[in-house]
């Protein structure tokens, strides 16, 4: 295969920014076919590139133009298009979440087993950031021993007035959700959300900030604050406890400043720009492993499972006391299948 | 007064190190008693300085030629001597624990309500650390709003085999729990204990590491990670949370090193090394204060409430699972007599 | 043009990296063409890409399956290559240093002039860099005022044995040298070479550690230490100095690892580790431009500029004393050409 | 003994600092004694403390009341008075710089040589900094070999109108002479002065930035950024290069603050405060030793050789081009006497 034909689903922000690096910063594939219930969005995306406009996810994926598929439209509209891939046979990367609810992620799972392949990436590009994989390296060589202890912070200078509470949980601590999945290599078995004294700094409906409080099954206790208002850059901040040692990520590609306001490194404003190169290894990898018929990246069970711990933290905070938070809720998640073994 | 006569009672490492900076560093004061029921330890540290030997506290509080008394016993024989002490009206510099029980500091602070006056300092060292006054300073400054949130770390490369579970605590964290109440400048309210992954590099009987997790009146979320077997220096860490921006304590007065180990900066041994500086300005300033008839530094009230709070902390410990740890226990505290206020 | 077809020129370990980046990480551009005097290396990294053999450059740049070409030769015989590119009218991408004398520089830049049209691009990568981007950036937003010096350091954990005196100059200072024209817009004016203390940690023939000192124009003054068997790894560091403030590069994508060692990060080891997304973001922005007919990059005149610099720079360390090096030795070049205004 | 009556002459800005610590800081001595030609100046500071007044050095010398004598005058006037001490065989503690010419310096170890007894401390405080001390441990346990470089900033927020180009050296780059020469434990042999491009935050008069660069014996280069006007706080930075790794020196006891600003440590804005506990150190050392008859810190041949370094600097500077500075001027000093070896 010369070039991987990929099929984008949903041409909003995300959606062109994969574009943007698939047609200039990536080697081995292009965009063939673009697909958005807004036509004319679809249209302004493919046309200079050559590309064939769809109005449906379905027809997209039919298309004989299209080798694998781009899902980037929003959360709850995942499910069919994602399975129709499957059924199809085509691999699919689909940004996170897989899917809003249990339900729709376990359907996923079922289509897929029935396929008997793995064929779905999730969107999770943390897992390709050098910092995250460094981390890894450093609990995997053993050296400092077995994890004890992960904290985690996540923190936006502001969100606008539409994101919610149930965002910052299903949105925002996804990310550390699954990013802890990989980094430890173990489920998360209970999660609680403890509610700090809140910023007034925020809309009055948005409880911020909270603490996502975790274990996992060997007993690895993670804790997460997701603080979405705290005025400076996006920070994102984990430090990893081990028996003998601990490693921290910290601000990164950043230089120095020495002046009246001290000495001090730039913080990246946005997503964007921490995750570029990320974002990049993750579609790069994903086409080099699609045209070689390889899964890469997050499974649809790594999708399945962060939803689960997801709708456990729901619980906890939609139980939560003004001070102290939520109790500490059991994750249930179903047997792993075989596929994802 | 030309200078200071301090009444030591307890010989053993903390009171000779108190002995070494009052004679050699600090201006103001000398030794003029050391008591011990080992009377050999009392004279080694006595004589060369021509001071007096004394085998109770009680005698040594009622000489004169004690003007003020500094107490390094165990916190189970605190309570009597400084009673003896209030009951004198002499000043008493009395290392932490103020007392082990909440009922012993009660009495204390019963005694010293009936002198009227406040007499007792707590050896809390750390509200003299540099770093720690810096951040207050920024928390006060306002500039970057109330404070939401506090992440404690307090590490030390490893105990002996007599360290319990209960010193992890009562020895250990009532470290941050007195420098939060100072530094945030309310009561704590609720306390609970949460149960990470044991380490391996641990005596069997000891659970290590914990994580207190503490809310204050105004409804501020701390955090404190006591891990007291990780193998690397005393290193102590707090972040400051604030509506807008935060404050981190790093490793002070270290110089950098680069070489096949990495870009690095090294970690104190000791607390002693640490809080060098800290001690010798807590008190530096109690010698002074005490000369000029004023009081400085923690009070009885403060030994009080960090006691109160260690023993929610143990009661939530106590009920702790496996995994999750124990339940959020309420701090109940008598109200706050106006000789405190 | 749908992709551009590159034709390569020198199998080596340098020509290989650029390979692996355009078929495997980049957009845009394949290997159509691999020139070697050594066929059989020519062949090992043609045959699998399906790319045509050559046995000399001259062969390669006449082919009509090439659209540009990749110089990565020794120095010493780009002239002949180089100036052939020129006169087919194709673009090429010559690894530093253009040429090795003055006067090779000289012949291409008489080449270009004559064709009228910038079609040489000159591999110093670190003006990809993302720090030094940043650095430019601080600089020329001008809230600090105008630099006034700049530090560097260029470190190495050990070079081989036939590493010379001279290659400290014009292999590894070479960086610094274009680094610092790029970043303050000047040319070089005059040049010293300082001899600190020699380290034992070299091959007796090498003069290691040296000192590069340089001003500009305006009067800007450069150290640069390179320092080539300081036994941790590679290391580059800047800091621009202006009126009031400076930037500094430290080390970029690293974590940091708290244990026995220290509170530290990791060091690359390697320049291909340190400027891999530097090489990544030139070869990338070249195929670009190059499909867009334009230049992009250091140019034929910085190629020139760079080689004069190294020339007075070798005078000075030839004249160098014992201790304390040698002259100050003046920058003489000839007036800049229209096309590189 | 048991207080040391301490005589200060020179009742300004720093010798007030000097009774401040002395009287409220340190142990063992008291100020029994100020001279000042400034009656009423040598009156404000004695008054409260019970001190005798004198209105010339000679006298306080004389006194039986005064043990031993700390001069805080000008550089200038200091030879008269220190060698009235080693006359009457007390120690003291004169101010950097021990004297403002070679000759004064040469009259003085005369002096002490005659007394054959070290009784002069020159108040270089540097030695007495936590950071340097352990820089000089690191490079004393040699397990990163030998120094080959060392490079210093000195830079100051702004200086007042009557500092002079020459006050560059000898007030200011005289800190990092002494100190590397303790630093490496050798004689600088050569020095030249670098003349960057001048910054324009300065008044007129003054050549602002200079580089001072300095061989060893041994050939180790030094060099010593010297920027008064730089606008951000006092901010002094070592860098010890040595065959296997370096040490550096960085901003201490500073919190670290993350807000819009970036992340960051504050830079102290003063001498006073970056080297307190320096200045305490050196002091109190100097009590303690001198109750012991013992001599510490610097000696008078420290304070010549400063002094000789610092003239050879001068001459440099002296023939300095507008662009690229001096020449490199052998450092001529006589002899060690054996009282210094």
């Amino acid at each position: 295969m010369a070039e991987l034909r990929i099929g984008l689903i949903g041409a909003g922000g995300m959606g062109r920014a994969h574009v943007e690096r698939i047609e200039n910063e990536l080697a081995g594939g292009r965009i063939s076919a673009v697909a958005d219930l807004n036509v004319d969005a679809a249209r302004t995306v493919a046309e200079p590139l050559g590309a064939r406009v769809f109005t449906s996810g379905r027809e997209l994926i039919e298309s004989d133009d299209v080798d694998a598929v781009l899902i980037a439209t929003f959360g709850k509209v995942h499910k069919p298009d994602v399975i129709r891939c499957i059924e199809a046979g085509k691999y699919v990367l689909c940004e996170k979440p897989l899917a809003t609810t249990i339900a729709d992620c376990e359907a996923i799972l079922a289509a897929e087993q029935k396929m008997g392949k793995k064929l779905v990436t999730v969107g999770f590009m943390r897992r390709f950031d050098a910092g995250y994989q460094q981390m890894k390296q450093v609990l995997k060589a053993g050296e400092h021993g077995y994890a004890t202890l992960v904290h985690n912070r996540h923190r936006n200078p502001s969100v606008p007035e539409n994101y919610t509470s149930r965002n910052a949980i299903d949105d925002t601590a996804i990310h550390e959700i699954d990013t802890m999945r990989w980094l430890l290599d173990e489920e998360i078995t209970s999660v609680r959300v403890d509610r700090p004294r809140l910023t007034s700094n925020r809309y009055e409906h948005l409880v911020d900030p909270i603490v996502l409080v975790m274990y996992t099954e060997s007993g690895v206790r993670i804790d997460d604050e997701v603080n979405v208002n705290i005025d400076f850059g996006y920070s994102i901040e984990c430090e990893l406890v081990m028996e003998k040692g601990t490693a921290r990520l910290g601000d990164q590609e950043q230089i120095f400043i020495r002046d009246r306001a001290g000495n001090r490194n730039a913080i990246c404003s946005s997503h964007i720009d921490r995750f570029h190169a990320a974002f990049n290894r993750e579609v790069g990898q994903w086409i080099n492993a699609v045209k070689a018929d390889r899964h890469t990246g997050s499974t649809a069970w790594d999708g399945y499972a962060a939803t689960v711990v997801v709708e456990a933290a729901l619980e906890s905070a939609s139980k939560a006391a003004e001070t102290g938070g939520g109790p500490l809720v059991d994750v249930q998640m179903i047997d792993k299948p075989e596929l994802y073994k």
